[in-house]
């Protein structure tokens, strides 16, 4: 039987990262740097436990009935006090809503935002759920070239002249696949913009919290003079993200119609909201993001230092200042496929460039290596196996 | 500053039940009627904890760490049993979903399903999400008219004719806000109109197991020859409404889609479905099942008894075999606002129909009553205080 389902969706398409961890999993002893999930050591697992126990015992039926629909006030409200501190953002005029992790407001902004065919702008290497989730609504998604400093304004401006923009989607520390920092004066540019062509900026900031090295850059939220940016956080990557709470925070008539869209998928979960408030309420959050830092940081030189004594010559590697992944680019002319399949072949997985990309026309030449879930034993063993798989393809 | 927003969205829309609850908070001492809450008597509180902090123990990472994108397998398999064995559906070509809640595919399906334009199917009076959620994927929600038995065939298929349908949405058993449970000879002329027009059926089942009085209907997803059945089940009428643990039930390729869609929100919480599995896996679901019944019913029948002797003769109410609703109709010619207005006066919330009807002009005339949520004596003093207002207003 021919279902009629709805036209716009897209065609079932690949999802390259779950096609390597599928491999990988099949492979007795295979190192995996092919996931983003953090680092084990970096969650607070005992006072989690504590707090989880505590909600419960305090108010059973907060728990276990029916709650508000906008979720934990009080949470909200240690949000925007921290959105407001510590990333710069005004006040003013803007409001927070919380979310079943901040990968919820991917579905939600372009479902509040957009119609059957207006356009977003993303990295032409990006995180796929924000071009996907575009596509799922009709809209359509154009990848934007990069540098090292990020989106390039010309080539977003020639995007942007369609008038069929709706909204910039960018990641602007330390990106998911390139691990890139858009830099102050890049941002000013995309900002720029935004505001020449009335388009909103979705700054996706899950790894903001976790820079372990060098300056930290004004978010867009800070520099908004219009309030046209949804700044989007969580607590995935500082605290749990099994839990799934996260937040979108921007101007009120937006955050409005956005809830009124939410509302209908039903509530979320307070007991998942009361447990992380509790745990912000028990622990020193500063505190606790200096430990994650150091983790990270640790792990991240390991990588980085492993893969300059192991990789070809010709292989260019990048390090971030922060987050999760380093980025491996190979020569042009060399086949990435090959490599992947060596890679995986030797014991360890790794994902192509093109597995981010919104259009493969735009697939990349590099390798995205995730330095916060494995252990450093296995961060040192899969790079140089990696590494060896480089010197064998890139250095001929 | 005039945001941008998809020009598809409805304008922002009354919810008449959250004024009505505004209003009774304001009020001390006021009954309330007004919402859909689970008795607090039928949830297993204690076990709940119990089974809460063993899964926390026993593998605190699965419940920190991200998931399986599609959630916990083994609860998947147990409803997916339960659905074949307990509400007749067939196992073959169809796959389980799990969901925050039933509520969050109120808004999936028409995601899945509905291009701008489409419409969808509804009763005359129904619970909001159902149609709001279609209004925002800019479908067309029309509201079907019904009587005792559930939506109206003929009126169904007048509807339909135009081509453009996409799905029914019915709630068969226990209706919200009618408390209605549709005949089988109504449900099988609802399907033959599906078949011909190739609609598909979203068959709303939250209440299906709290049948305290008179013999359960085969369902919808039972006589599915076409498989085109989407049956959405929840545990919050039966286990907790705040941990948001839902399921959709129907064939594969829908699912598949459908779960495409929702994988551009990001993953649910893997805690909350686990704390529901040990909690059915250390219970005798049925004998929990029958408990609940006997207190609805209990509290079903106090409220049956105290509105016939309360009310006016030219009421009608009528009391249903299941759930949580009773439906109070007044006369045509009485003022259906002073009623509600003077009810809440005297110190007793309950919601008028038109707070269901998603075409204003088929408002209805009637109150709906919850006897879930208040205690028994607040049932008598209720419903007392009720009948007066509609001796007041209604037998002059």
């Amino acid at each position: 039987m021919a279902y009629r389902l709805a036209k716009k969706l897209p065609e079932g398409q690949r999802n390259i990262i779950l096609e390597v961890v599928a491999k990988s999993m099949k492979k007795p002893g295979c190192i995996s740097f092919a996931m983003g999930s953090p680092a084990v050591d970096s969650i607070p697992v005992e006072l989690l436990q504590q707090c989880t126990e505590e909600v419960f015992r305090e108010n059973p039926l907060a728990v276990l009935q029916y709650g508000p629909m906008a979720g934990d006030a009080k949470l909200a409200e240690w949000i925007k006090n921290r959105v407001c501190s510590a990333k710069g953002a005004s006040s003013e005029n803007n409001m927070v809503v919380l979310l079943t992790g901040s990968g919820k407001a991917l579905g939600l902004v372009p479902r509040t935002l957009c119609d059957e065919g207006d356009e977003v702008y993303v990295d032409a290497l990006t995180f796929p759920n924000s071009y996907n989730s575009a596509l799922n609504v009709g809209a359509k998604p154009i990848g934007i070239l990069m540098d090292e400093d990020g989106m390039l304004p010309e080539a977003l401006e020639k995007a942007a002249m369609s008038g069929k923009g709706k909204y910039i989607y960018v990641i602007p520390n330390f990106q998911n696949p390139t691990g890139r920092t858009m830099s102050l004066e890049r941002r000013k540019a995309i900002y720029a913009i935004a505001q020449k062509y009335q388009l909103l900026i979705y700054e996706d900031d899950p790894y903001g919290d976790i820079r372990f090295t060098g300056e930290e850059v004004p978010s867009f939220k800070s520099i908004d003079v219009d309030n046209i940016v949804l700044y989007v956080g969580s607590f995935s990557k500082t605290l749990s993200a099994g839990l799934r709470v996260g937040y979108i925070y921007g101007p009120t008539p937006v955050m409005q119609k956005l809830m009124a869209v939410k509302t209908g998928d039903g509530q979320d979960p307070l007991f998942n909201q009361l447990i992380i408030r509790k745990c912000l309420e028990k622990m020193d959050f500063e505190e606790h993001l200096a430990k994650i830092r150091e983790i990270y940081g640790r792990k991240a030189r390991l990588m980085a230092e492993t893969l300059a004594s192991s990789c070809a010559k010709s292989c260019r590697v990048e390090m971030p200042e922060g987050g999760m992944f380093a980025w491996v680019n190979i020569p042009e002319q060399v086949d990435i496929d090959a490599v992947a399949e060596a890679a995986l072949e030797k014991g360890v997985a790794v994902v192509k460039s093109e597995a981010f990309a919104v259009d493969a026309k735009q697939a990349g030449h590099a390798f995205r290596l995730n330095f916060s879930a494995p252990t450093d034993e296995a961060i040192v063993k899969g790079c140089r196996l990696f590494g060896e798989v480089t010197q064998e393809f890139c250095d001929k």
